[in-house]
């Protein structure tokens, strides 16, 4: 500062020198520069620029309609009526699809999907999940009153990670993250300036959880902040294991005995493909321990329109439900979430469409079913494809893709090709998922973005791809490997 | 902490006692204790409880289409169309519609509006913005990747504020807001912890606004903190005027000399009534000044589905458009954006529509025309009914509503209800906003939660309910003006 206390003048008054730290503290692997030189390259190839490939290939991210998959019929009519009320009128709309369309309108101000709905979302809509998650979890009650509607899942766990960061120094907000993570999670944590405190999963046995591992992490972390947050994701992404119930348990008694509040992100839950997997969800296995577990530890699962089967990211709906929260703050919280007025109502509708879907007897019933199964068993044939394919290349191992919509194999690179990566500033899976674009058009997300253990490299990709185009994607990315592979040898 | 630096086991992880501090600071009269109390009052209603009147008038929010307007035809024909393709074969919907909507879908992933967008928004959709803003602000470009798409404006607004708040102690970010302000600063602001900054408009010039205030503001700012951001809300809410160009000129050229990033609110931009005003934007202003000022003021400026004409509160759409930001600024911004994927894709259609309305010679032109025209009408009328009738009650005296959508009459409070009031810890607005609720039916929000001068009182009414029920509820509140100031004297 200047004598007399005004700054000097800047050229700019926001610069990268004077704007928020924990901003630029922000990374976002899964729209970083390999997705951003794709996009670049899809401008060239429509320029008529000549490349070894005729299309890029994106298997960056979970964008299922993106990939091709259509939208679920029963979905969309219902919410053409809820936009445009006239086609109420219309026969070519089946009875079930008007009848939620109503519905909804009823609950909407001035019935229009235009209002501003409650901050918390619209009533009608929190009690249709309500009933869902009690059909899910079969025999154990949920509250609406306990259930917030949110702008996709992401928009709910950044909110709940706002609540609970708190402290300086040795007193800062330590949230435990699964590494490899979803990197909404470091990139929220860093923005709010909460300490990131990492656990690793076993990718020896199928990226599972072990508790000795959370301990670890845990007494790691009590160092040098106040861990009090522990995350999960399950399914999980990006490295598509299903937790066992005992898993589960194992979790939740750790959390108990550690004072930990925790956040399950089940937005896969839907997602399930392995013989032998279930999903079990947080709330339940909670609920099942017993009156010692579940009246004490303070839990927030997540959902969304995003993934499963109906893959509707755009939509931006999803809910949170919120168990043990202490009641003041959760009137902190519905003050905290009314500042940016509601979730989006398209969204929100969407969401209640997801909970409370045809039912046997109802007239959209059999189309639903069939376009849902047809949805979901092709993602399980590809999860298979994936995973053996991959195996087949000699340098890439890769876990079954129990669930969710990735595959997280580890490639062993050679030491020519990482010292050449390190020369160039690149982390070493980066150096490699760069040159995969540029020579097969194939757009995978790097390892690094996601976190793994110290020496080892991974890529991450979906197996959301039309199966003739994963076929493609899984042969040229053999192909690439080897070659690679001899090139760096 | 313990001795072994753990900390002392709690009942609850989370309480207002552990929780973010910047959380609990935050204040949201919009939503506050009246309109809780006013949704109450309605089950109550519904329940058969007894009341002095039949339903509750809410005159608290700018939610159009809760006071009954329609939705624009044509808006909704799109989005039903971008939303249920199938209805692109069926001869109910217009070429221009229908036009619209496969332009929109050409530019969505896999063609549907269900795939996440780029984070920065839909293509199409900001060449569209930039395009209509070059039309808005005659003979002045307008680049689309300046344009940033948002959750309503909301979004964006706390977006621009998240990047500029930096510095601890004198040096943190001081951010400088009208009083009364529209609370979504202030909130924002406290979740941030940056520092609100007060400057008074001038009531007493219908709400204009002086360069000497701004100036004893941002002195007084600058003895204990960094002021570097300046917000203008321009129509004003919840005060109702519109600036004129020489202010705006003033206003920048003392953000030029002071150093200041300007943030323009410009979401009541089509929300001008009263004769001799008119909607000058600050870009266009700034550009009009020559490129000393052009080449060199930041501003971002926010715009909305929400308000003017359409009201289209639940779909959340709005952009920014960004002028002079650092190109590294720029970069930061993006990935801060795409930590959260992309604004709801409706939205995003929907704020198409309004920069991309139909033109003359397309088949809807006509009753757009009609449907915009009418309900802007509507809204001029009720700005002066609602002026002249406030009027005439001795202790309230009301500046035009010259713009947006809200009057914010000043009243006068007998010293014995002021009284009363603080015994009950109340501010005397609520006290008088409470009782007119509970003896009424009618929903205000009381003048404290927007911010006043000291010692004078007001409340914010929105000119929105349909002219009968306006002017029901205009002569209720004359009545109860009356009664409640001889119960007081
Ligand atoms: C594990 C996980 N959580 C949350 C999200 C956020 O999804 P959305 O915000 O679209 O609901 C994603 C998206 O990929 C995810 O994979
Ligand atoms: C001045 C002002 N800015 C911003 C907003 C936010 O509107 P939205 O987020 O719905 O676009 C409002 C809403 O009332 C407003 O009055």
């Amino acid at each position: 500062m200047s004598e007399n206390g005004a700054l000097p003048r800047r050229g700019k008054v926001l610069t990268v020198d004077t704007m928020n730290v924990n901003v630029k503290k922000v990374d976002y692997a899964v729209r970083g520069p390999i997705v951003q030189r794709a996009v670049q390259i899809e401008k060239e190839l429509k320029e008529g620029v000549k490349k070894p490939f005729e299309e890029v290939i994106k298997a960056n991210i979970g964008d299922a309609h993106a990939m091709g998959q259509q939208p679920i019929t029963f979905f969309r009519q219902v919410m053409a009526l809820c936009t445009y009320p006239l086609l109420l009128d219309d026969n070519k709309f089946p009875e079930d699809a008007k009848n939620r369309a109503r519905r909804i309108l009823q609950s909407c101000g001035g019935n229009s999907i235009g209002a501003y709905t409650t901050s918390q979302g619209i009533d009608c809509v929190r009690h249709d999940v309500a009933n869902y998650i009690q059909r899910r979890d079969v025999g154990i009650l949920s509250d609406p009153d306990n259930i917030y509607l949110t702008t996709g899942a992401s928009d709910g766990i950044v909110t709940i990670l706002k609540l609970l960061t708190a402290g300086e120094g040795r007193t800062r907000t330590g949230v435990m993250i699964s590494i490899p993570q979803y990197p909404l999670y470091s990139a929220s944590i860093a923005e709010l300036g909460a300490v990131q405190v990492n656990y690793y999963l076993n990718e020896e046995k199928c990226w599972s959880l072990d508790i000795s591992e959370l301990q670890r992490s845990l007494q790691a972390a009590r160092e040098h902040c106040n861990p009090s947050v522990l995350c999960i994701i399950n399914p999980g992404n990006p490295t598509g294991q299903v937790q066992s119930r005992q898993c589960i348990e194992d979790v939740i008694q750790f959390a108990a005995k550690e004072n930990l509040f925790l956040m399950a992100d089940e937005v896969y839950q839907d997602n399930v493909y392995a013989e032998g997997c279930e999903f079990h969800s947080f709330k339940k296995v909670l609920f099942e321990m017993g009156p010692e577990y579940s009246s004490k530890v303070e839990l927030a699962s997540f959902h969304s329109t995003s993934k499963c089967y109906m893959g509707e990211c755009g939509f931006r709906g999803g809910y949170m439900e919120v168990i043990n929260m202490d009641p003041e703050v959760k009137a902190q919280l519905t003050k905290l979430v009314s500042v940016r007025l509601c979730p989006p109502a398209p969204g929100q509708a969407l969401m209640d469409l997801v909970v409370n879907s045809p039912q046997p007897g109802e007239p959209s019933h059999q189309t639903f079913m069939k376009e849902r199964t047809d949805i979901l068993s092709a993602l399980a044939e590809k999860a298979k494809l994936t995973e053996q394919i991959l195996n087949t290349v000699p340098g890439i191992s890769c876990n079954p893709v129990q669930g969710a919509m990735y595959s997280f194999p580890r490639i062993t690179l050679p030491e020519r090709a990482i010292n050449e990566a390190k020369a160039k500033g690149q982390a070493p899976d980066m150096f490699y998922c760069m040159k995969l674009l540029e020579e097969t058009g194939i757009c995978l997300v790097p390892g690094s973005g996601f976190g793994q253990r110290e020496g080892t490299y991974h890529f991450r990709m979906t197996i959301l791809p039309p199966t003739d185009k994963l076929m493609i994607l899984l042969n040229k990315l053999k192909e690439f490997h080897q070659k690679f592979t001899q090139q760096y040898s």
